[in-house]
C-alpha cells in the first residue's frame, strides 16, 4: 500500500500551478475580514477614522498572515524547484500542507478579532508552528527521495535542525501569548524574517542554477 | 450536431489551468464555512475555547472536502494526462464536473451547520456520488476517444467496474444518514481513502511515463 | 494616441492566465449565493428539505450563469488562439470584457433572490447582452488586425452576423420578462446553447489546428 | 544580510502565476461589494429600480478600481517582461506590491458606502499613491539591477521622474476630497488614463521583442 505512494510522475507544473492558486487566493482572502465599519453619521470624517483605528489590530493581522504566507509561497517555490518530479506522496504531502495554508485566513480572523483573547493568540501561533512542521515534512521528504542530482550534497548539512527554528520560535509566541499579548504579536512579527530567504548553496560547490 | 463536439483541437494547457483554477478556490473558499464566533467577554479564553469547539462539526466538515477536491483534482490530472488533446466533449464533461465540483461548499456548509440532520448529512452524500458518476463519465470518454498511444491496453480492464465503487460509497453513506449520522461521517471520511493514488498500468507492459 | 495601443507584443500566456484566473473566480464564486438556510429545528429533515426547495431559482440561477460563463470561456480560448500575438488594444478590449465577466456573479444573485422581479429578470439578460457584444468586440478586434495567416479565410464570412443573434435572444429575454418571468428564464436558459461550440473553419480549406 | 536577496535565480514563470493569481482575485473580489438589495415588495420593479440607483456610488468605484487594478497588470507585466531573471529582491518588492493590491478591495468598499466621506475618498487616493509608489521601487529594481541586455538604454531617461505623474495625482484627488468628493472622483477616474499602455521603446532604437 504505502509503495504505490512512491510511484507515480506527476507533472510538477499542474500541481505548482494548483499550490500557487491556493497561495494567491489565501493571500487575497486575508483582505476579506476587514469589514466596512458601521457610521451613524456617514459623512463624518472623525467617526470613520477612529473606526478604522479600532480595526488596528486586524490590519496588523493582516499584515503578519501576508508576510508569512509569502514566506512559505517562496519557500515551496524553492522545494519543488529541486525535485527531479513529483509522485504520488509529494502530492499528498503537498496538499496536506495546502490544507492547513488555506485555513489561516481564520485564525488570523479570530487574532484580529480578539487580540487581547489569549487563546485566540495562541491558536495563531499553533496553526503557524503546524504549518511549519507540514513544510518541514515535504521539504524532508523531496530532500532525502526526489532530489535533482546537482543539488545533491549542496545542501547545508544542518538545514533541518535550523527548519526547527521556526516552529520553536511560534511556539514560544504560543506561551508569551499567555503572559502578554503584545510580546506574542511581536514575535510572530519576527519568526519569518528568519527564513526570509530560503538556504543557500554551500559556496565550496558551483551553485546549482534552480531557473532552467 | 453531435458530431461537432468530437471536433475541435484545444490547448490541453488552458482546459489544466481553468480547472486548477476552480480546484484552487474551491478547496480555499471552503475555509470561509469557519466563522469567528460571537464572543460576550472579548478576553476569555474559556469562552473562545467552547465557542471554537461548537465548531468541531464544520471543522470535521472542512476537512472531508477538502481531502475529496484534492482526490478529484489528482485523478483529474491522471485522466487529463492521458488524453492526446482536446475537443468541444472533453471541455463540456469537464465544464459540467467542475459546475458541480464548485458546489461542493454548499453541502459542505449545510453538513457542517446541521451535523444531526439527516438530510443535511444525505445531501452532502449524494453531491459526492453525483460528482463522482461525472468524474467517471469524462474519464471513460477520454479512454474511449482521446487515449494516447500509449497508455492502449495499459489500463485495468475492470477499471471502470471499480470506479463505481465510490458512488456506491457515498450512497451507502447517505443511507446510513437516516439510520445514524455519525456512521454517515465515518463513511464519507473513508471514501476517498479508496482511489487515493490513481490506477497503476498493467505490471506486463512497460509503465508508461505521463510526465511529458 | 489611439495608435499607441496597436503597439506593444504581449505575452498571450499571461493573458490566457490573468483571463483563465478571472474565469474561475467568476464561475465558483456563484456558489456563494447559495446561503445555508436558518432553521427552527435544527434536526428537521422536512424544514430543510423545504428550505432547499425554496432556493429553486437560486439553483436555477446558478446554473444558467455557471453555463454561460462556461461558453464565453470556451470562445474566448477560440478567439485568443486566433491571434499572432497581442498589442495593448487587445488587451484592453480584453479587461473590459473581463470587467463585465466579473459582473456576472451580481445580476445573477439578483435573479435569484427576485425571481418574480421583471426588473431582476431584464437585469440580467442586459448584462448578458453586454458581455456578448463586448466579446463580439474583442473577437471582431482579433480578425481585423491579429489573425494568424493560417486562418485567413478560413472563417465562415456570415461569422459577425451570426454572433449577433445571441445578444438578440438575450434582449428577447428581457422584454419577455416584462410580461412572463417563467418565459425569460427559458430563453435565457437556451441562448448559449446556440454558441455552445466555436464556429468551424470553412471545410474548402484545411482545417488549422489551433493546438500549436 | 543585504546581500542575500541579490541572490537567487527564481523561476519568473511561477512569480508571474501568482502575481496573475493575486490580480485576478483582486479583480473579481470587487463585485463582491454590490450587494443584493432587501425590498419590502419582491415584485416591485420601481423599488429594485430605486435600490440599483443608490448603489451607483458603489458601480463607480467598482469600475474606478478595476480599470487601475487592469492597469497595473499591464504595467506589471510590462516591467517582468524586462528582468533577466528574478532574485529574492525582486521577489519581496514584488510580495509588498502585491500586499497592498490585495488591500485595494477595502479602501474600494469604504468609498463606495460612504461616497460622501472625505476621508472615506481621501483614503481611496492614499492607497492608491501607495500602490503606485511600490509599483515605482519594483520598476526601479529591475531597471536598475536586473535589466535584460536588449533594453538596456532604450528606454524613456525621464520615465522615473514621468512615473511619479501617478502619485501626484492620487494625492491631488486626497486633497480635493476635502473640498469636493465629486472633484476627487473625477480625479482618481482620469488618474489611469495616463499610464494605460507601458511607456514605449525610443524610436532611434530597435524596439525589443518582449513577446520571447
Amino acid at each position: 500500500m504505502l509503495s504505490r505512494f512512491s510511484r507515480g510522475e506527476l507533472k510538477l507544473g499542474r500541481i505548482e500551478a494548483f499550490s500557487d492558486g491556493v497561495f494567491a487566493i489565501v493571500a487575497t482572502l486575508l483582505v476579506l475580514d476587514l469589514r466596512v465599519p458601521s457610521l451613524v453619521n456617514h459623512t463624518s470624517a472623525a467617526e470613520l477614522g477612529r473606526a478604522l483605528l479600532n480595526q488596528l489590530p486586524k490590519f496588523l493581522s493582516w499584515l503578519i498572515s501576508f508576510v508569512i504566507v509569502c514566506k512559505f509561497w517562496l519557500n515551496h517555490h524553492h522545494v519543488l524547484g529541486q525535485a527531479r518530479h513529483a509522485n504520488y506522496a509529494l502530492v499528498w504531502l503537498n496538499s496536506i500542507f495546502l490544507m492547513f495554508q488555506s485555513f489561516v485566513p481564520f485564525p488570523t480572523a479570530i487574532m484580529g478579532e480578539y487580540p487581547e483573547n489569549p487563546l485566540a493568540i495562541s491558536f495563531f501561533g499553533c496553526v503557524m508552528a503546524l504549518n511549519t512542521v507540514l513544510f518541514i515534512l515535504l521539504q524532508s521528504y523531496v530532500q532525502k527521495n526526489l532530489l535533482k542530482p546537482e543539488w545533491k550534497g549542496a545542501e547545508d548539512p544542518h538545514l533541518l535542525a535550523k527548519s526547527f527554528v521556526g516552529p520553536a520560535s511560534y511556539l514560544v509566541g504560543v506561551a508569551c501569548a499567555w503572559w502578554n499579548v503584545y510580546a506574542a504579536f511581536a514575535v510572530y512579527f519576527l519568526t519569518p524574517w528568519f527564513f526570509i530567504t530560503p538556504p543557500e548553496p554551500r559556496p565550496t560547490r558551483q551553485p546549482p542554477n534552480d531557473n532552467a
